[in-house]
């Protein structure tokens, strides 16, 4: 169901209110909620004269983590309450008030000392009283880590139901301050659910254009953009914000163009840049993005998409313990090293995303999936595959994890299921789901489909799209199972055709227990994807698995016309 | 329709006769329906007696070539007309008189000067002369070479339509003089459409036995044994044929176990034989073999039989003067060793049949394909594919094949189709038909589907069966055809499962135009396979070939729990 403000959001293009901050000019900004509530007030009413519909609470610095600092503490439910209640008083019954949130100012691990759950906690406190004051919606702003824009959504969606929009800070990079760039942020955000996204403050405009042309190109979320009025300068011991208004005008056109939904000013704008807006915008209808839901894992930093027609991209099996005898005694040794050398193998050897298993045991995963995942992180751009059959392990790896995890793995039966499919609605990610049931393993394809059915349909009812499962309708070994192996690719082939689903197969488990294994693998790899598969987990590091990949991707029409497979100079063909 | 001699050879086990040459004991057998009648029709006599159902004329060597020789030439047709006349005599009307034809007792080219015309012609008009005077049907026996066998049983059937019964004589390693196998020898009759086959003469009865069970594993034709009555041995300047009685009866009993459907004597058996016999056969009924009909090629020494479950066997493609131009230079000169040094390498590779086209032109072909075809013969003993687009090029070629060739190939238009079904009738052999039209080639499987079913439909009215066809839908080159390469492997699945044909594709062409050839031909032959594809025309010198069929195999159950693949050894997997 449609919040009111989506509706909106989809009506016209709606325009918030610039700078409070730099409007109010104190040490302090939100204390003047208690101190100088009529500045507060004229600030507000000033944008509300120049036609804006939203008018942004005095809260962003308003959190537990940064009152503490200025040994404010005592005033957080106060200053919160009251920022709410002063915009309320301008906005009356016809502008939206939105209860700003703003970073916590410290850094979560490893880079700093604050946990999620810490973190998530000091959002959840200052959002429960903007709440209770009465906002009409929350607006979270100027993050610049995907972990803490996490936290607060996570921490707000824990209280409230209410709707939610989280914009970002870029540098002209259009990179945040951990590296993500601009559709890892969108990604994350839109699998967190909330209601609009966006970038806020942060340097010139040309680079917030190409930030939400990012955006655009892998959600249909509705984007806010909120630039400052100019470069910051200190002028006399001031800080400045220059930019003539003309300039504004012109480069404030092209994020218009861009296809935002929602424009409004941050630091250095004033009731003359929202006058500015309001003219561009009063009588444009917003661009709607078209009706897509594009398949999309991210990682710290990047993103993958996947497409019909883009080329396979395989997700790298080798960071499994059962596998790698060096990182079971790694894992006992509580290092991690290990691990990331060989992520980086793989990273170089083309895997565009990892798979991390621990094993083990329970206590085991507990401990080392989350370290793990923090280790890989700091070198690692590409998703990753937090695969575990314990959702508490899984639940603990979200919390460390700055992106959207694919969650590998659940079994078809119902409760394991809506379990893992909670977990990646509340922390944002996707989901392998094997074609597996108390029951065991289906022989024939047919009734592994039934099984995907039943999972597509579970996860239809809990309002968690397919282009966030995976079915994984398993590889049975050659060696011991004969001509069964075929039922697996007849059971990709009728995913995709019967279902619309997407698939994942574990492809070496075809040639287990068997010799020359690279052979088996890498033609039940091109099997696989000729019926049908999205997803392989492969050694990337076997040439013979580019090698179907290549010839895959020509004959499914991947690669139109061989060019990419031209491309390729390969010394010794005869393998 | 099936003939008397069919019905016959279904109810009981047919008794032949017992010698005739070793009986008469004359310098000149034959000349004896002319000069001592009455000795022949006593001998005719002696095996009516112990209760024969057939009676043999005496014309085995009665033919232009043999009496040419002793200069009897004038009397050929007197000789041929009474021998069926003084065997008519004492057959009656309940006893069916064969009539006896024998080799030419010349070699064929390329062993010695005859020429397959020649001989046609020579056994033409001999079985003319029988057939004309009253022989219930002609049995051609006591043959050494699979060509001479083919000249006398397409000479008979060009002048009428009469049951023809072929025999050979094995060595004791069961092979004939120009060393083809029992198993051959009954492809390539069997394919000629003879009524029965079998073994005579020869050395010892448990070699024969091996021949008989090795005839059963490929054809269910009815077989026919005649033995001799024992080793030749000179004694007293005569030749004398020993074995005592019991023994020989011990030994035919392991004939008739064997599942022979007619059994008679030959080259020393005498009344007593057929004595023997009689008692052993008259209450024995005929063990009928299964309705099966087994798809198969011969080589001039070795067949291929094609089953469900049996490895994949390939085609070598590299005799092909189009993509070799060593080969197009050795046409050019009318030099045929380079083809052999290339075909003994692709066998040595392990192909199992060897495809040979020269292109160039309609008069380059009619002269060289018939030599390299003969050149080929000497070393390779495995089956050829004649590669022509032209009927009077297979048809020269079909005239100096030892063996059961497969003609590759025809199109599905109906006049060149029935062209090439009747040259696979008359000379044996099976055939390639492209799923193409003088419309072209259709971009979709359905439509290539339907083609093929039209050719399997025609074959049938010409009663030609399926076993004997191969269905190519036709590999579309990867770099100019995008995804409508897959239509041909959906083909290759439709031909099977719903028209329940063979197929076969020519691989290579996938990749024409596009570097590093070997990945893409071995994936696609990954596809092919998988989809159900019998027979691919492959590089056997390239090793990635093999490692498709190695996978292949093991996906399709023909390789049962992977125990060939387990058998592999190769030092580096990672090709
Ligand atoms: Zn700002
Ligand atoms: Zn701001
Ligand atoms: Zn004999």
């Amino acid at each position: 169901m449609r919040n009111k403000l989506q509706k909106l959001l989809e009506r016209k293009i709606l325009l918030f209110d610039g700078a409070m901050g730099t409007q109010l000019n104190l040490q302090y900004p939100e204390e003047g909620n208690l101190e100088y509530p009529h500045l507060v007030k004229e600030v507000h009413q000033s944008y509300k004269d120049k036609g804006c519909d939203v008018i942004g609470t005095n809260t962003f610095g308003a959190n537990r983590a940064k009152l503490a600092q200025r040994l404010a503490l005592d005033k957080l439910v106060e200053i919160n309450r009251q920022g709410v209640k002063l915009a309320k008083e301008i906005a009356g019954d016809q502008l939206l008030v939105a209860g700003i949130i703003g970073p916590t100012g410290k850094l979560l691990k490893p880079y700093g000392t604050l946990s999620f759950d810490e973190a998530k906690e000091i959002f959840a406190e200052q959002g429960k009283i903007l709440i209770e004051s009465g906002v009409d919606f929350i607006l979270i702003e100027t993050m610049s880590d995907i972990l803490e824009m996490k936290a607060a959504v996570v921490g707000i969606k824990e209280i409230a139901d209410i709707p939610i929009i989280c914009t970002a800070t870029f540098d002209q990079k259009g990179k945040i301050l951990t590296g993500a760039d601009a559709q890892t942020v969108a990604t994350v955000l839109e699998s967190l659910g909330v209601t609009a996204i966006g970038a806020n403050c942060g340097v010139d405009i040309p680079s917030m254009i190409e930030v939400i042309k990012g955006m655009t190109e892998v959600t249909n979320l509705p984007l806010i953009a909120q630039p400052n009025g100019g470069l910051p300068k200190y002028i006399n011991g001031k800080t400045e914000y220059l930019m003539d208004l003309d300039r504004f005008k012109i480069e404030v056109e092209g994020l218009l163009a861009a296809g935002v939904q929602g424009i409004g000013g941050c630091c250095g704008t004033d009731p003359h840049h929202i006058e500015i807006l309001k003219k561009l915008t009063e009588k444009r209808k917003p661009i709607l993005p078209s009706d897509f839901s594009l398949s999309k894992l991210a990682g710290a930093r990047k993103t993958v998409v996947f497409t019909e027609k883009s080329p396979t991209k395989v997700i790298g099996e080798r960071l499994n313990t059962t596998a790698q005898p060096k990182l079971k005694e790694a894992v006992t040794r509580g290092e991690i090293s290990p691990f990331i050398e060989m992520a980086l193998k793989q990273v170089e050897k083309g895997a565009a995303l990892l798979d991390v298993n621990i094993g083990i045991s329970l206590e085991k995963e507990l401990e080392m999936m989350p370290k793990v995942i923090e280790g890989l992180q700091q070198s690692i751009d590409i998703p990753l595959v937090i695969d575990t059959t314990y959702p508490q392990v899984m639940e603990e790896a979200l919390k460390v994890y700055r992106g959207k995890p694919l969650l590998n793995s659940t079994t078809g039966d119902r409760k394991n299921l809506e379990k893992v499919i909670e977990l990646a609605q509340k922390y944002g990610g996707a989901i392998v789901a094997l074609t597996l049931t108390e029951k065991g393993l289906p022989k024939r394809a047919e009734e592994r489909v039934e099984i995907a059915r039943e999972i597509l349909a579970i996860a239809q009812e809990k309002g968690f799209g397919k282009e966030n499962i995976w079915i994984d309708p398993l590889v049975l070994t050659a060696g011991a199972n004969g001509d069964l192996v075929l039922e697996t690719i007849k059971g990709v082939k009728m995913i995709k055709e019967e279902l619309g689903g997407q698939t994942l197969l574990g492809i070496s488990n075809i040639s287990y227990g068997l010799p020359n294994r690279s052979w088996l693998n890498s033609h039940f790899l091109t099997l696989a994807l000729t019926a049908g598969l999205d997803l392989p987990i492969v050694n990337p590091e076997d040439p013979l698995i580019w090698q179907s990949i290549k010839c895959a991707d020509v004959f499914t029409g991947k690669d139109s016309g061989a060019k990419n497979y031209s491309l390729e100079k390969i010394p010794n063909e005869k393998g």
